[in-house]
């Protein structure tokens, strides 16, 4: 089963968890290479961050497993990349629109 | 018969199908080196990605096969490369306008 | 005379002729090396799509007839390279305006 | 006297006279290693085209009498580059206002 | 445990404390390399500034209290890197939106 | 002295002088390597026009001189590079305001 | 005590000092190795520009001293890099907002 090497999860986290908890926890699983927790919003209680988790095999369910035990929720994937490389953006054009 | 290098797919997926799902059965395939899924939209039940599949030879009856076996829809074609290379993307001039 | 290196061509063609037989069918024309088709406007018959089409030496004639062959309409020519390589794209200033 | 490596021109051509004549025509100087013709605007007669020729020994008269013979005409002058190389681009900052 | 590669956070700093000085200072810190601060925003007093820090180890905790030793105050922490890179920005698609 | 490797200059210059003559005399003054002048605004009478100067040792006054001599007016000195190099383009954060 | 690599100041000067003096005399200071000096606006007396200064030995006082000697006033510091490379920019997400 070809191997996860990019995870890129919106996860909403309690403000007092450290966001460097969530980078170093996630980066000390194995499998992954580099983690990158990017802050979006934050509320009173409630932060809403990107995590990119980039490695040779990203093991999904043990990142859940990890987000979950620091008091995290997994809001959505937003992007799965598997195999050899992480493959060019593509660039919507005037957004192919539906003229339905 | 050119082979087909990189396609990009407008795909409608059931929420309850995992996007990782998609991602890996779609390296799995013959001819396919790396597979990007990015969320675009999502709504209660059905959430639209984009799929973008890199490889050699890129079989697309399969790739179309497997994203129904998963429950998804192809919802357009948003891109297909043929050939030994990727082509530089066209940015339009200020909208090739029509004065007709 | 000087071979053509790029074409783009802004081209109709009817939706139920596959995105991916334009492609390898351009791609597999003597000169040329490999082919980009990209959706950029659908209807229920019709979808517009941007061919990038790019070479050692692309005949124009050729590439005209496998569109039309494929039920296609070329709508303009949107650019055309010729010679050693792709010149670099001119990027207009504050629109150098006329104030006549 | 420095020779000129790279012209930007914008050109009005008769519709009916292709944009891969100018191309190739203009390719075919002495001087001159590549061309890119793009479309910006086009109406039922005449297309708003630019010119972009780049080569070791670009000879301006030669390129505005190629244009001329092709039924073109020259609508201005948008870039000369002359010397051993194009220099980077400026960009403006907060368009350098005068608050005279 | 992993290290931190890059810290990216959002201080308030007293106007009469030279930017200078917060850059030099967290530099000097062990399993610092190099450190960016650059100017947001600012008033009569106060400024807002975003701090870069980047090393093979950088050690959160004392980069914390070097600022507050100068007597800037943490408003949040904007990004945390750790592991081997830094992983590729995430351009989120025509925000993911939620259709609930 | 430290020499100065680039210069930007805002210059007016009569319709009638070609652009091809400014490009090619500052490229021929001695200590200049390359020239690029580029249209940003034309009227009946005149153009303004950017030009961009690289060098090893360009020399501003000969580079004023040359200007006047072809009937063009300096209008303003937008950027001046002296040195080894040419540092990296600041992009000022969300417009440093000032909240005095 | 870590160098200075990189410092980005907002001036106002006056009119009449020309920018090359700027640019000449900060990049003939001790530890520099380059200056751009960019106009961001300009009055009928005072022109408001950026100087970025790049070295391995930036000394903050005598670029001070230097630019006061030239008539100039510091306007604010945009930017300090020290140590042994010049980090990444950090892009802000949708301006990390605060829900408060």
């Amino acid at each position: 089963m070809a191997s996860i090497r990019r995870l890129v999860l919106d996860v909403l986290k309690p403000v007092e968890v450290a966001t460097v908890s969530f980078a170093r926890e996630l980066s000390d699983l194995d499998g992954v290479d580099a983690t990158a927790v990017r802050l979006v919003e934050t509320d009173r209680e409630v932060q809403n961050v990107t995590l990119v988790v980039e490695g040779e095999a990203v093991d999904f369910e043990r990142v859940e497993a990890c987000i979950e035990s620091l008091g995290g929720t997994l809001h959505s994937v937003d992007e799965v990349v598997c195999g050899e490389f992480v493959p060019e953006e593509h660039v919507a054009h005037a957004d192919a629109t539906w003229l339905r």
